[in-house]
């Protein structure tokens, strides 16, 4: 048994919107353990719908539809379903009842469009939408396959499916057995290398362990088929422990965790407080240990030193050596945070100099060397270099330099 | 001639991820006037993917893949393709030569399986990956046929879409009866109202007009369809203006142009700097700020004042207003816009204090409550009071306080 989800809009085929619909679908099946292989996206098109149907009711037994409920003339959604199956729609008075009343309640008359949305196959059990005018379906057309439609709207669909989806889908005997997954996340070690570490575990069946690349980071996602959380921790806690025992100090944390309130923990564990000075990152690093809530119990905040004078005027940077080693250099990173920590009296200093580009690069500093420099408790500075390259754009440099610094500021604090 | 997408990746089928890469080609492909009437989404498993490949070549004759590229075991669509067209799979010495340049350039030694990403079917043309290891392929396997190939990674199928498929498919003939778009961009009107106000100009067919919000900004794109951009451009002219004229001060921009970039060219015209003491952004201002290249023609930096012990020591605001007034309040924004201004020596000073939630708010003072303060080249300051709410979360209204920072400059260096 294997569910399929078919979206049908135009808006999608055009880019317009993203499929945010598909994805929370996605993840209830999952939740529910219902295997599911295929997404079409398919616009308001008789021809094209039943083709889409063709395939998908040749390989699934459960076709999930969104989109297509509504009163206008190009939505097609259920005539298209009732034809296929060449069933006669039925008009049904209670959900002509239901719209009438839900256009009293906002003081208007149901227009007679509306009047299409009670038209439901013959036999298809009414899937009611309590948040707008259009139901959907829960209907056998043949013994094997289930065909469940919701509209478009996000929240619509969204109530619907909590309402009454899950407990249908459970009464079919599903969420006993589900997915359940864990991701760890790595810093400062690329997906193939982890990959070849992580070897034979990349094999296994339950749980299965999948990497994931993006912007720097590298995830492992541990996912494990059970039929309870405690079932699936069994399975997936010595993986886990095997993989950070691999990734060493690059695993830094996982699920929800970010470097950020990771970071946030050891602070706050340590009792500690940090300020940040910023160049290249031009506020960047401030904004990702904020958005953490409750980070003002150990960010105090700090400088954005974009231009010299600031680096100067508010973290007290020495001008000779600005003129001397130049803004990007490793003294330069030591004495930002050294005067961030000092001027604002925080444990911790931390501060990102570099060259973002795409100008301003030279042969001796190039587009993407970043120097970060870390202040400790006990007053001494240290710097690191860092080479982002510039294939990756400016963007990707200033991204991958604030996280830079936050695992940098990990590890130091890890190592007290 | 139509074109299909077909996205592989099990973190789309378990929801882990929405299908942005889907979307951005929808409306690559629009733009081209290339019709597209189906997407499908499918693990990285070769049996399935075999199967979507048989429908997929069946009614279309662009396909378009992501994802599956990458050097781990999981990544299978090359060799899936090539298996399918029984065409056999070469080693390109150039492949090999660009990864292993690339690793160098950033200090490490190509792994053996990267090795794998050189493999691609006989035949097939590479589609250069300058920014990521995994590059692509444009395929005849068959006379009626293109395949193109992209990894999954946003960033990379971009750069690879941007660099290499859009000349290609304009070489095919593509692009000539194309659509044309333009987006008007409004700050501080709701979608609502302004569509209410466009009225009929939303009805039209050539160029069509459609709203989209988000984030608290309003667009709203028109679209042509003409056989070049000059004859696009007659058609949405005098539509631009129309709408420019409704937005009245709401507009602010099109297209690329951000709240920052047009700030950034404000100030530049004027010949004027600017710096900011940002409290709840906690540096997402300036982050802003700092997307735009050259952005340090105008933009000196800035304070961080978290915490209020940096409101006084950086910015010298008064800590008896503190105390009296509150960190949230309209004296102590002005008292920041100004300080920063003058420590910094810059023509303008902007500031944001607010409090962002979830926690911190009071009756008086609820969470949403935002004060922007603005000093200006006579040194003049004024402060502007903001509620957005909780509804939304924190991340909102860091976000949207950021813009309303930006606008409200906006609009003062405008009244100038």
């Amino acid at each position: 048994m294997t569910a399929e989800i078919i979206c049908i809009g135009t808006e999608l085929l055009l880019g317009n919107i993203l499929n945010g619909n598909a994805r929370y679908i996605a993840e209830q099946l999952a939740d529910l353990g219902i295997p599911h292989y295929y997404q079409t996206v398919v616009g308001d098109n008789p021809t094209r719908i039943k083709q889409v149907l063709e395939v998908a009711a040749g390989r699934s037994n459960i076709l999930i539809f969104t989109g297509g409920l509504g009163p206008t003339p190009d939505d097609l959604t259920t005539e298209t379903l009732a034809d296929f199956f060449a069933t006669p729609l039925v008009e049904r008075a209670e959900i002509i009842a239901d719209i009438t009343e839900k256009f009293a309640h906002r003081g208007r008359t149901m227009s007679p469009s509306n009047r299409k949305q009670a038209l439901l196959p013959e036999g298809a059990q009414i899937l009611p939408n309590s948040v707008g005018s259009a139901p959907g379906i829960i209907w056998n057309p043949r013994e094997t396959l289930t065909v469940l439609t919701f509209p478009g709207v996000p929240a619509e669909m969204k109530h619907m499916w909590q309402e009454t989806a899950i407990p249908y889908l459970k009464s079919q005997g599903w969420g006993k057995q589900g997915f359940y997954s864990r991701t760890l996340k790595f810093w400062g070690i690329s997906e193939s290398e982890l990959a070849e570490k992580a070897g034979a575990l990349l094999d296994s069946t339950n749980p299965t362990v999948a990497p994931y690349a993006n912007f720097g980071e590298v995830k492992l996602r541990i996912s494990a088929k059970a039929s309870s959380q405690a079932a699936a921790d069994d399975l997936i806690d010595p993986v886990e422990r095997q993989l950070r025992d691999i990734g060493g100090r690059h695993y830094y944390g996982k699920d929800e965790e970010t470097l950020a309130s990771v970071v946030g923990r050891l602070l706050l564990n340590a009792g500690e407080t940090l300020a940040v000075a910023e160049s290249c990152t031009g506020g960047g690093l401030g904004q990702m240990l904020t958005e953490i809530p409750g980070s003002s119990q150990y960010f105090w905040g700090g400088a954005i030193a974009y231009d010299n004078r600031v680096k100067v005027a508010l973290l007290g940077v020495d001008s000779e050596d600005l003129a001397t080693h130049g803004a990007v250099s490793d003294l330069v990173a030591q004495q930002m945070a050294a005067g961030v920590r000092s001027r604002l009296g925080t444990s911790w200093g931390l501060s990102v100099t570099g060259i973002a580009g795409p100008g301003g690069g030279t042969i001796a500093k190039p587009v993407g060397l970043v120097y970060i420099g870390v202040a400790d408790p006990q007053g001494r500075s240290q710097s690191f270099e860092y080479r982002f390259g510039q294939t990756r754009g400016r963007a990707w440099v200033r991204l991958v330099s604030a996280c830079s610094a936050l695992d940098r500021l990990r590890c130091s604090i890890d190592m007290q």
